[in-house]
């Protein structure tokens, strides 16, 4: 028999890493911790590392750079779940698959801002990524399933966040308060802005093609706000084909764990008759328009889906933190998409410094209008 | 390149005949018409013979079983389609599968009567025995892509029939020309009266335990009055994974006649956002005792089955001259079942007699609730 899987999870305080450790904790026999890190939650990372057998742990809120790469490439482990919330998820997934490490990637960054150097990277080690975003890890299992010769598009569910129904007046006065209710997911503050606003979904689609080698014309969305159908294929002959759970990230958590086999889990099965009520119904797209903007980052390629995701990044601290409104969030990222992003992006330096590029502009964007 | 593929239409001038001939004659280089028959609409069968090109045809009404089986066996065709409606189909699907055609199978009678025997049959002739019905052409499809290792369960959609909302009361009063109206399905008057007691569905769980190797209780019925999600699987892990189209069976039968390629139909994708809105809930089985009879006849084994489904269509006619009433197709085949019939079925002489037998049963028992 295989020994047990070692499991590097990365951000284990955050939503994803409890989850993955809730897995891990309910299938011993298949897996182990073989370290934790956490960005500033010292306490909750010394519980779970005392409840996993005193595995090593880094808390990364004041470590260097090195530090947190000498932890991630020294720790022996077979898998990583990265958990880490926005581009700070970048370097320590390069690192991973650096140091041979299967990638199973909650971060979304990683894929946004360096879809094809991360792609060449694990091919070049032999390394697997596998989604765990619950739209692409459903994508991710559909597409294994049908084979990517007979998909014709993907279609990501989108629960259209707690503003699908209001007016685009009442959008201009949303609070930060309001935006932090999601309706289906409960998750941290960063994604539940960018699922109110739908740049989460502008992310995933960029991440949909990057994965799946997809042009833009064959991602699409639609908004269904039960999130209980985790994304669609629609297969050459023209039938759609959905994976559907409760929305609950331990199942994608526990496929890429397990993946490529279909294993038993401890989540309760539900029935199709729970389904209840679905809907289904078109994004607002004129509405939102940070999903708009996000498909054409990705069809202008560049450095532009870097510039779309650390625009927003900016533009959300600065909506928390009441400095813009909520439409003003995309105005922002509007702002800084008509900047010159084109130039190629070669190497993980150039993601790095367009990042920086691209925050020091929305930052001062955002100054500029609040000095008006 | 391959020629096209020769088609036998068993039932031409039927609902699923005629679905058959519109996928061919919209893919002319794919599919070719080798021959053709009809119950008793010989206007309607010439006219489908002159279009396409003065096939051969034969009118089964009047014709005796020796000519039929001449006929379908001197066919020169690649694969058949068999759209005859209930116990009739089966000889003529025998016949195929004898003279060497793949078997592209709407009859659900076929397995219900004799699916151990017909699957033998097709193994010994390396023929291959592809569903038409949306249902388990839904779970054929998705056992193909998951794997049927991965596949702890089958969960087929219902559409509820006409009378899904009705009350116990109201059903008692159901006339034919109620149970006519189907909600979402333009189909035959028997599959239709089936459909509304939901011995179709019953016959379909028969069907799918008998075609996937599945025990009843990896059978299981969710209704779904829109019949957009054509059925379900559930894998090892719990994720459910669907197949969604719009309910017209050209999706089937393109599908069918494709296999094993997925290719471009001629028929109009719908996108998800068309899904509008869908329901799911369980069926009503203390209602719709059928259901329930049909997973009972499924366990026993032996010549229930064929009991079932020949007192169900004894029962059906009754209904629809008026003999008896809604729920009295119900409880004839209950009083059908309560007979012994557990003797193996080990050839299709063993059917027929069975099935005769069944027949007659059911005929006397209606009599003599008649007679009281």
């Amino acid at each position: 028999m295989k020994g047990r899987k070692r499991v590097l999870v990365l951000g284990a305080t955050g939503s994803i890493g409890r989850s993955a450790l809730d897995v891990i904790r309910n299938a011993p026999d298949r897996f182990e911790v073989a370290a934790l890190t956490a960005h500033r939650d010292a306490n909750g990372l010394a519980a779970l590392a005392a409840e996993f057998g005193g595995v090593r742990t880094l808390l990364t809120g004041d470590a260097s750079a090195d530090t947190i790469a000498d932890f991630i490439g020294s720790v022996d482990a077979d898998i990583a779940v990265n958990g880490i919330a926005g581009a700070a998820g970048l370097e320590p997934s390069r690192i991973c698959l650096e140091s041979g490490k299967d990638l199973a990637l909650a971060n979304k960054e990683t894929i946004v801002m360096a879809g094809p150097l991360i792609r060449t990277l694990a091919e070049a080690r032999n390394r697997r990524l596998i989604p765990v975003d619950s739209e692409h890890s459903a994508v991710f299992s559909l597409i294994n399933a049908h084979g990517s010769d007979a998909v014709e598009s993907v279609i990501l569910t989108a629960s259209g966040g707690p503003f699908r129904t209001w007016s685009r007046e009442r959008l201009s006065s949303v609070t930060p308060e309001d935006a932090l209710k999601h309706p289906t997911w409960a998750m941290g503050a960063k994604i539940t802005i960018d699922s109110a606003t739908m740049a989460n979904k502008g992310l995933e689609v960029i991440e949909a093609c990057r994965l799946f080698d997809l042009p833009g014309e064959r991602v699409r969305v639609v908004v269904h706000p039960e999130s209980m159908v985790h994304s669609f294929i629609r297969t050459r002959d023209g039938e759609l084909y959905a994976q559907l759970s409760k929305p609950d990230m331990r199942h994608p958590i526990a496929a890429a764990l397990n993946w490529p086999q279909i294993l038993p889990n401890h989540l309760e099965p539900f029935d199709p008759e729970a389904l209840g009520t679905l809907h289904f119904e078109p994004p607002r797209r004129e509405d939102f328009p940070l999903l708009g903007m996000a498909y054409r980052s990705a069809a202008m390629g560049g450095g532009y889906t870097i510039a779309f995701n650390a625009a927003n990044e900016i533009a959300v601290a600065a909506f928390l933190e009441r400095r813009i409104s909520f439409i003003g969030i995309a105005e922002t990222v509007a702002r800084v998409l008509e900047k010159d992003w084109s130039a190629p992006i070669e190497n993980f330096g150039a993601v790095a410094e367009t990042d920086r590029r691209a925050r020091s502009e929305a930052s001062e964007s955002i100054q500029g209008e609040n000095s008006w």
